[in-house]
């Protein structure tokens, strides 16, 4: 559906998505690709974007962004990869993964889901005004689940516990559909309680998020 | 090492550590086993302790009760399994799990690690005193874990989103060692303020967790 594309931003991102074209026999165009893709960062879009002359189609993978940041184009759409990325590997970061897909027109739809489904992601459609929410549940999924990470690791150093051990125990957690165990599954305030204590005396910058969790936690 | 031993407290955990020591030979003993393994809720343990007449070694899996919980008795240690458990499986949940052993004199140490070792578990040592800051780490790590997937669920069905998507992102934070990505670790406080607002509309219960994590996660 597009034979050629131009990647701008060579980002994170943009070096994955760059590795998977290869991969897949999309050529990467300079001057005259039919598809132009900024993989830049959100609050450049608007910018970037006005700067290309209109004529490709054109398309951003932010999370969060709407559509309207790609004025004045109007053959446009938006693929988010739904995947947290490092440098230290290559395309086969995209497989198995989801894509957010926001288009305003079938062919622009048609576009977006042959897209993603060439990058090996697997596409749903997101409505434009429901990008904000989406992308802070994914913020929230994976940003946060490294926060919650460093602070049991902290906790486990005060306590002399190999952080390590908290691995097979996080895996878990995922492999049984978030089932909840401990104490507050079982309702035993008592060692909630024991946990506040402890942990106010050993990390008390821990103590907010703790009981926010916990509120949020309890049936 | 111990030949046999009686299990009292067929929960998850007891039902588990049963199963596995089935496999590995030790056999169920009623009266007179070598070892007696509480398996009961935390608040039960030190009443089912001092009705078990003295003479066999006494432990018990509780993550955040001290040894002394298991008074009158002194041959005595604590073996944690740091896992959580579902009915659905068997005794393969142990593998690949640490477990945090409590012990006050050498052989109970030696006979800790080896029941460890007996179930498939990785042991490491926890002093008494440090089990409840241990406790409230590994809490946080599954329980809470179980909490952020759920609201990033909802954030998810408010955006009209699949829930399940969220998956292969979570486990890929944690194949790529929690290494921080998004919004937080780009700076990029526009689309922190976007999610904010997004969660204000969408599921305010939500928003005291969100700025709790974003100050702990923010360098």
């Amino acid at each position: 559906m597009f034979g050629t594309a131009r990647i701008v931003g060579m980002g994170r991102v943009g070096s994955v998505l760059a590795a998977r074209l290869r991969e897949r026999a999309v050529r990467p165009g300079e001057e005259g690709a039919e598809l132009v893709l900024l993989c830049v960062p959100d609050a450049a879009i608007h910018d970037v974007a006005a700067e290309i002359a209109p004529g490709p189609w054109i398309a951003h993978v932010s999370g969060a962004t709407s559509l309207s940041a790609l004025d004045p184009h109007t053959s446009r759409f938006s693929v988010h990869p739904l995947q947290t990325f490092t440098r230290a590997r290559g395309a086969e970061q995209l497989d198995g993964a989801f894509a957010a897909v926001t288009a305003e027109t079938d062919e622009a739809r048609e576009r977006a889901f042959w897209l993603a489904e060439t990058l090996a992601l697997k596409p749903f459609e997101l409505a434009d005004q429901a990008r904000p929410i989406y992308h802070a549940g994914a913020a929230i999924a994976s940003n946060y689940l490294v926060t919650l990470y460093r602070s049991a690791a902290g906790l486990f150093e005060a306590a002399g516990a190999p952080p390590e051990a908290l691995v097979p125990l996080m895996r878990r957690t995922i492999e049984n559909d978030f089932e909840l165990t401990g104490p507050i599954a079982r309702g035993d305030w008592q060692t909630v309680e024991a946990h506040r204590r402890a942990i106010r005396q050993a990390r008390p910058e821990l103590e907010p998020v703790y009981d926010a969790l916990a509120e949020l936690t309890a049936p």
